[in-house]
């Protein structure tokens, strides 16, 4: 019986239990992807402390730093979360797989993460971090002075664009129907840059390029022609799809599937079940607010713990 | 006239600043305590991705970060902030030191932090960080089979109490009524736990030790006595204070003099300002946290910025 079970292995999960195995509580990380959507990330810049690091060696750092505290971790894809009362008015917390193995802990913090939702398209895996990128904050200041394409104008499309006006040299931006989702004010800023060319009813067919994007294709859905625009970036930024299955009708999630936090306790709908980072409705999807929201789960988790 | 000014230069105000100018905003750092809290510890275990790093030197790779990125650092003890409008609806924000030096700024982020309250008496100053803390969270594992001494029996001393029992071989409470003014249950249970002393009616006079702290004097306020227990640790637990005189009247703080703030946002209840870390009503003080508040700050600004 482990004091509390961590679900998932990124920024969040790992910070959380570095915090909970400092604390001397029996923590149990089940992790899936290791080191989570930063691990993916060749470089990252805007992690504090680090000017430049590769993803996967800065959570290399994390889980170092969760095991020489204590903390266990476990390869466990969890496919179901229910709680059982034990004695009375205490309720422990089963995590299963799919293979039926369970797990049961005193308290639960979830930070499964999520996923940038693609395009699937040709070309996009395979030029991924090689000009394919979901992440404007992360990645707009590699585009100086370059062509740039963005599929997706609602507002994380639109504030892509804005973002890149400070560096690329043209921006095209991809839209879907005939009607810009995001904001106006935006928008119309964006129409005055004289450097964003919006063009509407396109559907993405395929990113080209070969060790880095040259191009990207895309169907005219109003003709049905298919055309091409050289560009060495492309900025997916059509949403995010939280890892959140498993919770469904367990605890509270918004309208995109994202878990409902008390933003100052990270408590969940669920006494004694935790969230923290891109899972939860955090409005900001950068691996150091996760780490910042894993580890204020962590402590009030120790306290919800501690007031029993 | 900067995009935002961002009063302090610990973890919270520097993330903000590394994030400010990523996005090319015009971005000024008004320090006056360089690196704050987090530079004032010899060393740090829990920021993650450092195993073990001096808080000094995390604070300089942040400070190197983010003038990198171009924000500029400015040496400057803010006495007054004011708003003023400038043309149909639009404010900006003038910031003043005591010299009646002016600074203006569209928008602030307010990380201007907090100090721990300090007890006053003799041996306190010279051997803080040489077995003086201000932080359980922080330094609890540093005691393993060590007695200690917790000065302060509010939650904040309870809960330091109750993480040294899993640390320290004997821990004394020192009370300064008698009555414990922390959560009752936690009391209880330290109490079961076999190695807590209370002490009640306790003022503390002096922390003595040479290179590092071996005793502590307490006056027992009710016979008059001096007293001392030998300790190699003085938890100190009697709050913290925001850095938070100049906002007073500006923007809403609550009864501890922290500026409240919209959790999700950072905003505080003026517009166009936003605040980060141990200055606000967030309830973890840990740098990590203060970092991720500063991200979240920092990027809400930004979207402000954008939609006026």
């Amino acid at each position: 019986m482990y004091d509390t079970i961590i679900v998932g292995g990124g920024a969040a999960g790992m910070t959380a239990a570095i915090y909970a195995a400092r604390k001397k509580m029996e923590v149990l990380v089940l992790e899936h992807e290791a080191g989570g959507q930063t691990a993916l990330q060749p470089e990252i810049w805007n992690y504090p402390g680090y000017l430049d690091v590769e993803g996967f060696k800065l959570m290399q750092n994390f889980r170092k730093q969760a095991t020489d505290y204590g903390a266990e971790i476990k390869n466990f894809k969890i496919a179901k979360i229910s709680s059982k009362e034990v004695e009375d008015n205490h309720k422990i917390f089963v995590l299963e797989n799919d293979k039926g193995e369970e797990i049961e802990g005193r308290s639960v913090i979830i930070a499964s993460g999520a996923k940038p939702r693609r395009l699937g398209v040709p070309g996009e895996m395979e030029l991924d971090n090689k000009g394919v990128t979901y992440c404007a904050t992360c990645d707009a200041p590699l585009f100086k002075d370059k062509e740039v394409a963005v599929v997706g104008a609602g507002n994380t499309g639109l504030d892509a664009a804005m973002q890149l006006t400070k560096y690329a040299s043209n921006i095209y931006v991809l839209v879907k129907g005939d009607v810009i989702k995001g904001d106006q004010v935006t928008y119309e800023k964006l129409k005055k840059e004289g450097k964003v060319e919006f063009i509407f009813n396109t559907e993405t067919k395929e990113i080209k390029g070969d060790n880095f994007v040259n191009s990207l294709v895309y169907k005219d859905t109003t003709s049905g022609e298919e055309k091409e625009i050289a560009v060495l970036g492309v900025f997916v930024s059509i949403g995010s799809i939280p890892n959140s299955d498993f919770v469904k009708g367990f605890c509270e999630l918004n309208q995109f599937g994202n878990i409902v936090i008390d933003p100052r306790t990270n408590a969940t709908s669920k006494p004694g079940v935790f969230a923290a980072g891109d899972v939860t409705d955090v409005l900001e999807r950068q691996t150091v607010v996760a780490a910042g929201e894993g580890a204020k789960a962590s402590l009030q988790c120790y306290k919800w713990l501690q007031s029993r």
